[in-house]
């Protein structure tokens, strides 16, 4: 791997003034954490975007959440095929070796994953339907959410998307054997937030509801 | 969605311990992220151990990085088959729409999943060699990084297998032609790092000496 | 005293989210309470263990209960030696100076106190025998529980002596003069409680039955 | 044990509510924590004042501290003379079967204990100074503090008492021997903390300056 270039120096500098304090001032848990094991209590579900940090938003600290971040938070049905699924291997990974106590999808504001789906759907984005277009073919989970927004006021479709791509890796997860089995023995419980970027807004699933609301 | 539940409240307090300081003192700055899009410097894909959170090590604010968080912080090789390529479309979004200046694979110790692929390589966990087995497929990535390993002394394996995830995975993003372009161009830097967890460590990986040294 | 330590960066994080909310919420009420003194109705004596929040179980806001947590949540008789009585130091100064109105003991599942006092009287723990072993010589306390219960079925005996940690308390408080006095005066009532910690389940001491009835 | 009453009903209200509520919405974590043990990071020591509640300043939830709470939040030194010493017991469980990483001794402001000892130092409150004084012989452990404070003017003398109680215990704390070896090999921090009831203050001991500064 000849590519391979020294570090940023701005990311040395910081890697050092956090191994100065932050690492100084815990180092016997993490210690502890590498040889003894993780424990999570959780598995966080979330975008890739820059913009949505989840360990900042729930004060995170090292040992505390598993998590996986793609774009658009999606998570795909349940296809033992053989071939490669990285977010399934996270949540079989989660669910089944560590056995987290919940799993959270996180969506959010803005989000462009979530954009080009919306574009590629309504016919604005013929580049994103093509077979070499990997982000197109991995906004393809979230066609059935598209189709029940269509109808939706324009101006309003891109959150009601959002909203439905929680929904739709919520619905999707269930169709894992080792998810439905622990969330029926109530060894797991799934949870559906949107956060608001610009506003630090967050709101949660209510099933009975139907809707997002403020937490 | 019937199986949704409201966020544990341990949850709720955090995230409005976080809208109160952190949120409240950053506002202007969160408002502008969200109208004017994200421009993160730099993509890192690392694992989705809850050990390792990059945010802290690099003392990540919001808009600055782009995070790709999966088992194994793996990439496979570019493959336009028109499948589900989760971890491709990350990349394929950091490099060809936000043009991210440097992309960062960042592996660890004591990695649950690095461990379970020498299991498998070495025979001695038959359950990941099966179709259904979504851990075992995403580690198959890894198994021209085993082959390079297997002569390594016992106990030194693991760690050899945690060096070659971020190797093959520098390799791997090679092979796909938009970051191959960046790269040439002198548009894009990649970077393989490697945190000891419990050291509080992170070493670079220098292709001139072909190991990886502390930064 | 040099080796202290700055606080750790997950703990001054949470204090503030805390300073910014919950405080902010109820600056009025804390600045009275430490003007005017506290008023406490009830104590509480429970164990160190991490897995059990008096606080969170009764929904304890600052001012309503004054807690004593310790090893197994043991109360020794009444010995007025001069030596040093921690425990008893705690129930003097609630029912003398602060005269609450009542005096709950809350044993739970799981504990690793009581366990360590079963393995003690059953010779399995040598090592708890010894003069040095401070947590040995606290479990004293509970060897005239385990004289009750050591014909009861193996399996059964760690929650037997559970309930005993409760009822030994109960007994040896009943040794101090002010706590007697109190309790026959109808000035002071005394509660037994065990709470299962993996089932969230609450029992009460009921001296007419001689069981522990959930609440 | 005869005078065992139910519990009151207030209390019992309020138990309904958590198991309905919090208990609900983490019953998976909950029957986890019960049947893999605890694994706390910290413990704390802390007063049983009624004013002054850990696990609201620090949002802990179950499973994340082991707390001891006495009057005063005292340790006292390393007495291995086979008398039952309650906190000792609670130090040598946490540190030497528990192994947690940090241990933190927390003060506060309008410490009745330390009051009592202030009164008694100062020959004011000779009801404390008899053998019968459970209150009086605990606060002995804190005399080495008052003789560092009697020159202070009068009217700072108790919160700088409250400060010696902190420095006292983390002074003792260091003559056990295990205390000792942990701190040594570094996998145990201990830090000294002081809560201001009426301001909602903390503020942490820095050796090198000698006083307790905000944290």
């Amino acid at each position: 791997m000849q590519h391979a270039k020294p570090l940023p120096s701005y990311l040395v500098q910081r890697y050092h003034g956090w191994k100065a304090t932050t690492y100084a001032e815990n180092a016997a848990w993490y210690r502890r954490l590498a040889d003894e094991g993780q424990r999570p209590r959780a598995m966080i579900i979330s975008c890739c975007d820059s913009r949505v940090h989840v360990t900042s938003i729930f004060g995170a600290d090292q040992g505390e959440f598993f998590i996986h971040r793609n774009i658009a938070n999606l998570v795909p049905p349940y296809e033992p095929d053989g071939a490669q699924h990285g977010t399934s291997a996270t949540v079989e990974y989660a669910v089944t070796v560590l056995k987290v106590a919940h799993l959270v999808v996180l969506g959010h504001s803005r989000c462009g994953g979530v954009q080009g789906c919306l574009d590629m759907c309504s016919g604005r984005a013929p580049e994103l339907e093509t077979k070499e277009s990997f982000v197109g073919r991995w906004m393809d989970i979230l066609r059935p959410g598209y189709e029940r927004i269509e109808n939706v006021e324009p101006e309003d479709q891109a959150q009601a998307l959002e909203h439905q791509a929680v929904l739709v890796s919520l619905e999707n997860l269930m169709t894992f054997p080792f998810v439905k089995e622990a969330v029926e023995k109530k060894n797991l419980t799934l949870h559906g937030l949107w956060n608001d970027i610009g506003a630090g807004g967050l709101s949660c699933y209510q099933p009975e509801k139907g809707t997002f609301e403020p937490v």
